[in-house]
């Protein structure tokens, strides 16, 4: 196990209806300047717009919509014109992963002189920043964003996509499995995907006797393979929304890396995907992740994708058959979910980009220091594996 | 599950010789009188005493020597009389549980005009005054009281042990899995039990459909079985110590209880065999829990139990059996141990103070709202089964 640090301070509040109760006295404990972001239309839609105006009733609330999903760096620029224009002292982020994600850069560039998507290149200039607090209503299970410092931002000028952190981690958050009943079957399984492969990068990893952290991910995995299906055929059940929610928190607020050596190897080459194609980045991960596996069951890790078979999918037999089976596993558990498990199913029908995005995911990703290190080459036989 | 919030803030700092490097700079942001606390002359035989003395030079130091395990109400009143007279700014606690549990309250002491036992008596009014951050050096692994805000502070003039909260946790604590290399066997397995039993009190709940938890605790109480006999035969097995310190410490900080219903069983009744007879408290703990768990299966817990098996035991065949034999196994790894597994091997010979022991206990830990619930009777029952 390799020397760790952890920290995280935000304050969770899970649970039906506490935002009624509760989100005034969080949010007007920072000031009386409230900058509110949030999605497209559905929050008003299903009255959570409604409730938490209502909340916030005799506070300045500004409002920031639009913010879409692989959030533009273009939302960023107008959040920083307003919280510094209107002297905002909380940011108040209600949605999934995206609204959260552009809500903590805009957090940081209240103290930023110049264009934010200078932050988003260089995280290290936000560390020496200050950072506004952040109380957030999260309405997907997904990211894990609602308890950890990242954000992905897209430029699509660049046709960049970046991840970046900050200082600090949301201040509050409110964790509410009933906002995710209204969740698409589409963003349902995406964000289980998501969830999962956020375990995934972390369980693989060349660390040794990291048992605490492989027993958490184990635990997370069967929690996440047993009520994803069920939240897509039962909307509304509670367990299974609550168990996802909690399982995407937990997946990704540091707990899940502790003791670990490698980094990150498919959400870079899925980030590419998106930055081109502006897919859903779940789903990408979906079509990539089988193919991963394939490609880095080798004679040294067949022994910890046999644990894998074993503890997660409740496999039994010799090693070399139990790694095998687990991954056709997780490739029939992913298009059991209904997404499409190819490239051309998300429309993207052409080789053209294939190499510059695979030379940038290698740079970005430093792929070369992952758990089983990939070059360019390799990351063009991954996508054009997922072509079919 | 449940609605539950979740809210923890200590900095872990995780690894082999970061006190050297770090300490100094940790404690100083606090101020610079510090009251270093800490047991008997281990730390001084170790060379941790001189290695921290060196960390803090130039700071001003006062010393709380001599707290004893289960810590006594004279060693905080102590400390009060210190933390004010002395002007302390920061509580450095150097030790097990026993040390770090007094820390805290000696911590809150300093904000109370009166006799420090009424902040243990009655937590509610230490949530109303201040407390002084401490910092931490984990030398046991046991009672993860490194990342809660909870104590237990006996008094043996009313022969009380009871357990009380402060506002906070430790500021920060230092996890080092070499400094646990020279703890005994019979620490060793005191301590590993005693993380397994906050695994247990935490695992069997009412609450339904709770997978996030259950697969937390199952991979913490995996690892523990594991560990703790290779810790036994290899004192200074890096990965053994650093998988007990980790484990014990994500046991207790709270996520291990998130959606849960009930309160805890065995430890209000082990806590008063520990009140009565100062034992170890581990100790206590694996001599009672084999015989609660036999009380506790019935009809309504047997899928439980079950579950418990297949898990967290491996076994595999009908619930009935499963059970039966997950409880088998429980106390066979207990004794394998090599700790004793009756009361009058830790020399209770006298049943006399039983009935006073089971009222208070039901009383204290609240038993008649358990998982399953108990009446002194039963307590009784229980306490007398362990005299075999």
């Amino acid at each position: 196990m390799e020397n760790f640090s952890f920290k995280n301070t935000t304050d969770i509040r899970f649970g039906a209806g506490r935002i009624d109760d509760e989100l005034r006295n969080v949010v007007s404990q920072f000031g009386k300047n409230v900058l509110l972001t949030y999605g497209g239309g559905s929050i008003k839609k299903s009255g959570l717009y409604d409730r938490v105006i209502k909340a916030l009733d005799g506070l300045n609330v500004v409002e920031l919509t639009g913010i879409a999903p692989n959030p533009k760096i273009e939302s960023v620029r107008k959040g920083q014109q307003l919280v510094k224009s209107q002297n905002i002292d909380v940011v108040l982020a209600v949605g999934g992963g995206s609204v959260i994600d552009a809500a903590k850069v805009i957090a940081s560039s209240k103290f930023y002189a110049s264009d934010p998507w200078e932050l988003v290149v260089e995280p290290s200039k936000r560390l020496t920043i200050d950072q506004l607090p952040i109380v957030d209503i999260l309405t997907l299970s997904a990211t894990g964003t609602e308890m950890n410092k990242g954000s992905v931002i897209s430029n699509p000028e660049t046709n960049q996509k970046l991840g970046t952190y900050g200082p600090n981690t949301p201040a509050v958050s409110f964790l509410d499995p009933t906002l995710t009943y209204s969740v698409s079957k589409w963003q349902t399984a995406a964000g289980s995907i998501d969830i999962f492969s956020h375990l995934a990068e972390q369980y693989f990893d060349q660390s040794k006797n990291n048992d605490v952290k492989i027993g958490l991910i184990e635990g997370l995995m069967r929690t996440v393979i047993k009520w994803a299906p069920i939240a897509l055929q039962t909307p509304d059940s509670y367990d299974a929304r609550a168990n996802l929610m909690w399982a995407s928190t937990l997946a990704l607020n540091g707990l899940a890396h502790t003791g670990n050596i490698n980094g990150w190897t498919v959400h870079p080459i899925e980030h590419e995907l998106s930055a081109y194609y502006d897919i859903t980045h779940g789903v990408g991960l979906g079509i990539l992740t089988p193919h991963w596996m394939t490609f880095a069951l080798t004679a040294e890790t067949q022994t910890q994708f046999a644990n894998f078979g074993r503890q997660v999918w409740q496999l039994s037999g010799d090693d070399q058959t139990v790694a095998t089976q687990a991954i056709s596993a997780t490739a029939e558990w992913i298009a059991s979910l209904g997404v499409p498990t190819t490239l051309p199913g998300v429309d993207i029908n052409s080789t053209e980009h294939f190499e510059a995005m695979a030379n940038s995911a290698v740079i970005v990703g430093q792929l070369d220091k992952g758990y089983v290190p990939l070059t360019a080459t390799d990351v063009i036989a991954l996508y054009e594996a997922s072509m079919a």
